[in-house]
């Protein structure tokens, strides 16, 4: 990764002092933290930002990120960070009104890529249409991944975000509206962040065809509720992936869900990665796909929006809730047999996130 | 600490598949994390919660903690966690609302020492009147921090809260409201926090007598405000310590003030422990500990108001804002002397807050 070659460049880095908050912190954040993030809530810099005057009820949500490498194709952490909590508030409904940052940096943090992932965040929040209004920073020792040998952690980075974001009127989302008879939509290929990741981390060959797909889902699911369409449910399928979703809504609702193989979207190359990794492409995570369930009847005008949208051109009905008892969600395979889909028990991929 | 022993004796830990959005995860969120924070906007668990209907103008903030040890004398990092982000809403004039919850946890981590930080964060929230009305966890490698040896990483945990607050109507602070003539205000005597927290990480003999003032400062500041006193500006002298406040007075709004060293409060153990470290007591971290800066003819019931209230027993004026050129921070001495304070220019205390 970049951070090592810097290291023997002996680039500028984070140091302890940086997050002490006496002069070097003032001066982190006034060179490398605000700068990417301009704008008018964030500027005078106190403890906590102002809002305009909200109309409506409002959601807040907050997410960790801990991924590992920093940077991977098709994004870095600070992309993730902001996608993910973004995403967070529009599967509830909710447009994104503002978005707080907190940073962990671990001493030895190389400047540049600092520098990197808060481009990164500036440009990701300026795509998703919402401000970074207050952060906080501290920073850690550098420490050492206890796995094996000395290999020193590539870390340097977590970061949180907590997003507040205003209720859309009249959009009615939750599990308790899903029955039999809705379908379940999804806006395309799966599986792609989780690999992304996993390629580089493990140096894996099939790396280059690989990306992830960390992306704002806002203005895609806002021209879905837009058209008026029946969605019951919305869910970005993050940790643990589609399985996770689907086994929630089975489990919370008390119903079967039944998904054809056949229809879900899988990129050849990310089955090939899948299957070299022995990974089951349902439980991987993804940061670009939403899984909504809508009324029968709303399943061509939700799709139609959805592929009127960069984010869902692949957009497919891959299944439906069926009354079936015991719940449970069974995949209905291409070999024409049937298999119980579970929610991975714990990681099947660490630190993807 | 118990982290250790409880390691010897081989208590449940925290494992990496805790952190995969998996059962493991459900059953640690259910059985752990849920409980000790039980309240109605938390319950549904989904990604998000809904705010009943703000009114007034909403204030936003973040904090991360990354103290070590986990727990010291007078507090943990749960407490910490809330009662820093109330802070710093109280400071801006804004009522907490609702706090989010970003954990990071170490695989390892014994869940005992987990529980007993949630049961802390449970009884810290309910003391400010606030609810965690949100959650996020995130599960890494088990690190060993570099330092010189192989010693373990005593950590195990990093937290983020950020609060949502509700703006008192009429109240205007800011250091632009700050002008010659003024009087700074303390709530009672300063550098406990940090003095304990590092009082027990390097086996120091005085630790007994050092206790962090960790404590949610709303209800304090509440009093203040109610009386009508003319506040100009609010700060909790957090890293930095009151030299960090006072310096940011002095800079952003181009006034000097002069403290009198015999006015500033510090138990005598705090100092004796300060002068042991070499370190100077104002800029060391409090965390429940507030600077006001009044009117001076506010200066009487100020005093009277924070004095009614348990957390501000010991309130004294230490000084003033003059006019001075050019601007700086001074302290008359006991002995008589001046000496110019300033900002400190990095980490004095490491992973203090």
């Amino acid at each position: 990764m970049s951070g090592r070659v810097e290291s023997r460049n002996g680039g500028r880095r984070v140091l302890l002092a940086h997050g002490g908050g006496g002069e070097l912190m003032h001066r982190l954040i006034r060179d490398h933290l605000v700068p990417p993030l301009d704008n008018e809530l964030l500027a005078p810099l106190s403890d906590g930002a102002v809002l305009p005057d909200p109309k409506g009820r409002l959601v807040i949500t907050t997410d960790s990120y801990v991924v590992t490498p920093l940077e991977f194709p098709g994004g870095d952490i600070g992309r993730l960070a902001v996608v993910g909590t973004v995403n967070d508030l529009a599967v509830m409904g909710a447009a994104p009104v503002a978005l707080s940052l907190g940073l962990i940096l671990e001493e030895g943090l190389p400047l540049t890529v600092l520098d990197r992932v808060m481009a990164s965040i500036g440009a990701t929040a300026e795509e998703a249409g919402v401000p970074v209004v207050t952060g906080d920073t501290k920073v850690i020792e550098r420490r050492r991944v206890e796995e094996g040998g000395n290999r020193l952690a590539a870390d340097g980075l977590f970061i949180n975000t907590a997003g507040l974001g205003r209720l859309r009127p009249g959009v009615r989302l939750g599990t308790d509206r899903v029955k039999p008879g809705d379908a379940i939509l999804v806006n395309g290929p799966l599986a792609e962040h989780g690999l992304a990741v996993l390629s580089v981390r493990d140096g894996l060959e099939f790396e280059s065809a690989l990306r992830s797909d960390a992306a704002p889902l806002n203005s895609l699911i806002d021209r879905v509720l837009d058209t008026g369409a029946d969605v019951k449910f919305l869910r970005d399928a993050t940790r643990g992936g589609l399985a996770n979703v689907l086994v929630d809504i089975s489990e919370s609702r008390e119903v079967s869900i039944e998904v054809d193989e056949r229809q879900v979207p899988v990129a050849p190359a990310t089955r090939h990665a899948a299957d070299l990794l022995g990974l089951d492409p349902l439980t991987v995570a993804n940061e670009g796909k939403v899984v909504c369930v809508v009324c029968s009847e709303s399943v061509s005008v939700a799709l139609a929006a959805f592929r009127d949208h960069p984010l869902g051109r692949q957009a497919v009905c891959i299944g439906c809730v069926t009354g079936a008892q015991p719940p449970l969600v069974e995949l209905r395979t291409r070999a024409g047999g049937r298999r119980i889909v579970q929610r991975p028990y714990g990681e099947e991929l660490p630190r993807i996130c």
